[in-house]
């Protein structure tokens, strides 16, 4: 479609409390590995969500990273792209999609994804606070439908070298072969 | 764009740990909601998902409902419309999308999201086994994008009827307002 695709993409998660979610985060880093973005920053005391990421993406390829940050707001404040804050109070991200789509082709993109209580420092230093719907719901999904519009859906044609072992769509049960 | 959308959809949650479980389950029930399906069908010990899924609805208004249920798997084995497995070891959603669309204008779609360990019988009894990517990621990311895609992102203009709160988008900060 000639649709330009965004030049790099950084998904930051904010907070993090260890137990209570673990398992969020471990899916906020493999959302962001599937639907295309280049790496994910973690707090650094997510063990088991840098763990499962970083063994997901030694078995099933790729050049997506995982970095552990022990100030994920430092990193927003530091950031010299375009910066957009996920959370249900922002715009809608109808409204913000296309400029979006326009900045990102040229200017790396970092995606902040809060966990409970984000500071308002945070809203200030977003250069966009963008809403997926503004109903409560999960930051799961709104990085997911933000990205798969960002990239318009192109994640799925992604190629992922030094993958050990690659699923073969099926119409019904499961195949997964080594890779060579 | 004249595009037709579908005339109800129902989400499935296969399975649920207590404890473990709870907030993934949760964030099923309210990405189901936020993003335009009708019901949502939770296993019955899923208590504290049920409960927070119906106080976001009493709160952020609309006519979702969340229906406990006994048996997920004799729900989806009893399902008369079209159903939807998502599940990383099935077809690219890009390839069934345009049929699904299509299909669901008349019928309605139940949608069997899992968790752990999904019987063999669930890929059988789908219609579809629909994956968002071939990579591992979140049954919330998979759902959401789903749902976007189906209703062309047409939640965001959703008209919440009964709501006690809405949130009026902001730039920076938050704004909720009561409803009249």
């Amino acid at each position: 479609m000639g649709m330009e695709h965004p030049s790099e993409i950084v998904v930051l998660r904010l907070g993090h409390r260890p137990g209570r979610d673990d398992r969020m985060t471990t899916h906020v880093a493999l959302t962001a590995r599937a639907l295309g973005a280049d790496r994910v920053l973690l707090p650094a005391h997510a063990n088991d969500a840098i763990a499962t990421a970083r063994d997901v993406t030694d078995r099933f390829g790729g050049t997506f990273t995982v970095e552990p940050t022990d100030s994920p707001v430092a990193q927003l404040r530091s950031w010299e792209g375009l910066a957009v804050h996920l959370t249900m109070y922002g715009l809608p991200v109808e409204a913000v999609e296309k400029k979006l789509r326009t900045k990102t082709a040229e200017t790396p993109l970092l995606v902040v994804v809060g966990s409970e209580k984000v500071p308002f420092e945070v809203y200030e230093a977003a250069s966009f606070n963008v809403a997926v719907t503004n109903q409560p719901h999960s930051e799961v999904a709104a990085l997911a439908v933000l990205l798969d519009r960002l990239y318009d859906g192109a994640a799925a044609k992604r190629e992922w070298p030094g993958a050990e072992k690659h699923v073969v769509p099926q119409e019904t049960g499961k195949r997964v072969v080594d890779a060579q």
